[in-house]
């Protein structure tokens, strides 16, 4: 059947980048289909996703510093801040990054980069139940 | 494989967020499938699409007010300035957000989060007509 | 259900937005599909993709520099330096614009708007091999 669907859920714990390509690799196989795209898509706007070096954890860190900075909590500008300091900064940081990733696969495997990893990025600091929506395209 | 294509004309007034979801789930709804994704392309470079919240407004508010602080207008480095103060921030802000959105949808329903809404978001002040193409792709 | 599948080899001479939309637009061509949508994958995570305006030169080269002074290399918050000053801030423009862009066509031919060109932007300044696998779905 040309169409596999599934519903992935993340609990990550705390702000952040968390990994979960092998989730995204396992409902590949479970299609059975050989070749195609998998779209990736994150139902939330206070969460993100991104495609980052998944070898060395202190690229990840700058990374997750640098947006820090460039989006201070503190931003006496905000209004929307009934939802505590972090819920803007947090929706900011989404619309910069990415809500859904669309990824190849070919002979049944995830065609990612060899240093690329598939992360959630988690930007409120108490703990949230994610829901990401997999849907493999392929023959 | 069945393909529904459609383009939509929007008409913005003014900059800011637009919301459009509605316009996408009704071509889901004409394509009949149940299940699979739907890419939707924006065919400019000086206006892009975004997912956000759409309950509060002020949370739209503060991104595009945050944003506006990132890209001034008035920066003295910019050389592609022919086309008016408010065109090379357009095509900063337009890199920075999305120019296509892949959603999901399940049983012939936009497989969008409870407080998701798609967004035009334009960053042109005169108004302009923006073609967006909605490609659905399923079973 | 139809898939076109090729993987292009890119060579840019240094850092900055290289053009290869011709490149997509001849497997939207080999595939024989008439309607559909092709998924343009960046198999790395120190460059990446976006659709910007090809006309006026001046437009890209104001979009690189003001990405160069929103994410210097100076940073003495960065420790993951080991590749080199321009490594850290390469994945943090990697993140802020896209791994991937999904494009319609009709009609056999690309969906791009009348000014849009997709391009490959390198972030790292010594010569790199970049791989681009190019998926074509349609019918």
């Amino acid at each position: 059947m040309p169409v596999h669907q599934a519903t992935l859920t993340l609990n990550p714990r705390g702000a952040g980048t968390h990994e979960f390509t092998e989730a995204v690799a396992r409902e590949v196989a479970r299609s059975g289909f050989r070749h195609g795209i998998v779209n990736v898509f994150c139902q939330h706007t206070s969460c993100s996703l991104v495609i980052m070096e998944n070898a060395d954890p202190s690229a990840r860190r700058d990374l997750e510093a640098w947006l820090d900075r460039l989006v201070p909590e503190d931003d006496p500008h905000f209004e929307h801040t009934l939802e505590g300091p972090d819920d803007m900064p947090s929706h900011i940081k989404m619309a910069l990054t990415r809500t859904s990733e669309t990824i190849p696969f070919a002979a049944g495997r995830l065609g990612l980069g060899t240093w690329q990893g598939l992360f959630l990025w988690e930007h409120r600091r108490a703990p949230h139940t994610r829901r990401i929506v997999v849907t493999v395209i392929g023959e």
